[in-house]
């Protein structure tokens, strides 16, 4: 049978997803990812550029092999230890102190988001978010039945507070999604516009609250963590993928009032975190140090892109985390012929659809030249 | 602030989930778990009583630390390898040749069939199962909106078939569960009843056809993957918890038309599944000879527990899977107290909540002789 297995069980091959009786809101759609092109430089998807250190990838297989030891046994369905070790990183590092009974955790902050959702949202509700945002929150609404409702920003991507407590005040959602700092533009969100969105959508409903945090630990202001105390309906979203260099980990989590922590897991699905994960996750956690001194390098580097994207003529919006977002180029079609002239050139960004901009990830410094060479040629060429 | 990390945040913990703004539906629910108790034998979640080989542990680390040196980067987001590998094996045991594009992979099939359910159910559709049975089917129905029906079964568990149509017609539901062997029943469906009721689902809306065959390995009979062949709506879904003894590892798979494959990645998370648990799957997948010797060590266990308990004077229900369902007692009183009765003995089972019977998970040997003393003991009690 070995020399069968390249052949595609079905010889009806011509049909296709919409034939199959799916729910009417999928028909016609594609799934959601980034374009992944072989190109020598990409910038693209927020990864962070610094592979782990060795002596932790050694630290990772050993507490794996410790894990595979008793692999025919379920994980720890509670994910205790793992719990503690993210509430003892955020205690240290959120200026606020939070327990295990604070914290959940699942695969990718996506994960925490659909759980979020499923308990919070789902059919017959409704979430906001502040656009152009993390995209995936309105895919996340939509996989969950959840209605969406897209929000205004200002010009300049900040939050437009009145126009954002008016949007809140009148569709009156069950969920209200704030990013900070926002992906893709980068700027971090202040407390006080964050208290203000909380409190206008205590008043209309009231609603659950989550702050996207997934790229905090790049940002110039500190976290919004300690706004959890005596806020049971606000919720910090974070991510290893990002700051820990763990994208391919996918281990997201939450912090919140104990009570949210029990929430969802009246919808999570027994089990959902492999025991391989978490010791992964653990063994990652004992090197915060050494990976957070990485975060300080790609500081400096994003520092050095809004620095040298401005230097060469481009509009630059502030950011806080490990991507910039810069223009201006002619509308939509401005934006995605840009982004095929710097792929020509070997390397690739992102253009996540807001017309006019594009947005380039804090890669190693190497990497970064060669995009800021790139950019650097192209405006030669707008300017020619 | 090390000190203060036991310190759960926030003074108002009074508060619980029913204060929260969750979904009316989830309102008075406790989350879905086997109760853990720490008592000598554990014969209650199917789990395979084999650890991993130490080779295979190995190859793990091996596999795990390699992966670890790209963790930085996302996984690939469609597991392209894996599920390479997957259908291999699916051609090799399930006599009908299967490719890559037939199969797809998720965090336990929990998540595939929770996918499918986004995909094929959802608000305003339903789903049928016939009870008892996988009683995760009705619960990830109601985390995605999917309305349950509860369909019947034949006094002895087998499906009734004529019952069955009856009610697939009368309700035409979007997704029809077929589980075999059924868990936590045991017994195995034959290939004509799934047939007939393909078409009665066909007939009464088209709808999709799942065959939860978590358990297949320990069968009897044959897998039903060959049906999947000219029938685009009939998915197969199976997972390495049990057969390859890796239940902490949660890793589920389906068999399916590419065109169920392709509709699945509509709604699923972008890179759902982590770069360890691609490399900890394959890893074991190179060791699946080795797997499946311990698979037909509990074959021979699990038929050696239904005959003992047979000559004990037990009722058993057919068993094709790794458990065996025992009983009578009387009615759901009865089954609970010979429940505690064995836990008393140190050997935790399976109370499944079906009045009269209980469940046990073929282990070891040893473990095996400790189960089948204590309900020897039990008998004499009860017939005393």
């Amino acid at each position: 049978m070995e020399g069968a297995r390249e052949q595609v069980s079905d010889t009806n091959d011509t049909l296709g997803i919409d034939d199959l009786p799916i729910r009417d809101e999928l028909k016609g759609k594609s799934p959601y990812g980034a374009p992944q092109l072989d190109v020598p430089v990409q910038l693209n998807t927020n990864e962070n550029p610094y592979p782990l250190p060795e002596p932790l990838v050694a630290r990772i297989a050993e507490r794996v092999a410790e894990a595979a030891r008793g692999l025919n046994r379920y994980p720890d369905r509670d994910a205790v230890e793992l719990r503690t070790e993210l509430a003892r990183y955020l205690t240290r590092t959120g200026k606020h102190p939070v327990a295990m009974a604070n914290v959940w955790a699942a695969n990718g902050s996506n994960e925490v988001l659909q759980q979020l959702l499923q308990t919070f949202g789902g059919p017959g509700r409704t979430a906001i978010g502040f656009e152009p945002s993390y995209s995936m929150h309105a895919l996340i609404a939509r996989g969950t039945g959840t209605g969406w409702i897209s929000g205004p920003r200002n010009e300049d991507f900040t939050i437009d507070l009145e126009a954002a407590r008016q949007a809140i005040a009148e569709n009156a959602p069950d969920v209200v999604f704030v990013t900070s700092p926002n992906n893709p533009t980068g700027t971090a969100v202040e407390a006080e516009t964050v208290l203000a969105l909380y409190e206008a959508a205590q008043a209309a409903k009231p609603s659950l609250v989550v702050v996207d945090e997934a790229y905090v630990e790049f940002s110039h202001r500190d976290s919004l963590l300690p706004l959890i105390e005596g806020r049971p309906n606000l919720v910090v979203s974070r991510t290893m993928s990002k700051a820990f260099g763990a994208a391919g980990l996918r281990l997201g989590y939450l912090a919140a009032h104990p009570a949210v922590v029990d929430a969802v897991q009246l919808v999570r699905l027994p089990y959902h975190l492999s025991a391989v994960t978490q010791a992964t996750a653990l063994a990652a956690l004992e090197h915060t140090d050494t990976l957070l001194g990485y975060v300080e390098q790609l500081k400096a580097e994003r520092d050095r892109l809004v620095g040298e994207l401005r230097a060469i003529g481009y509009e630059v919006t502030e950011s806080d985390a490990n991507f910039v977002q810069f223009g201006r180029f002619d509308g939509a079609e401005g934006s995605h012929a840009a982004w095929r002239k710097i792929l020509d050139r070997g390397v690739l960004v992102r253009d996540n659809g807001v017309p006019g901009w594009l947005r380039v990830t804090a890669g190693t410094p190497e990497e970064n030249d060669a995009f800021l060479d790139a950019v650097r040629e192209l405006k030669k060429e707008q300017d020619a």
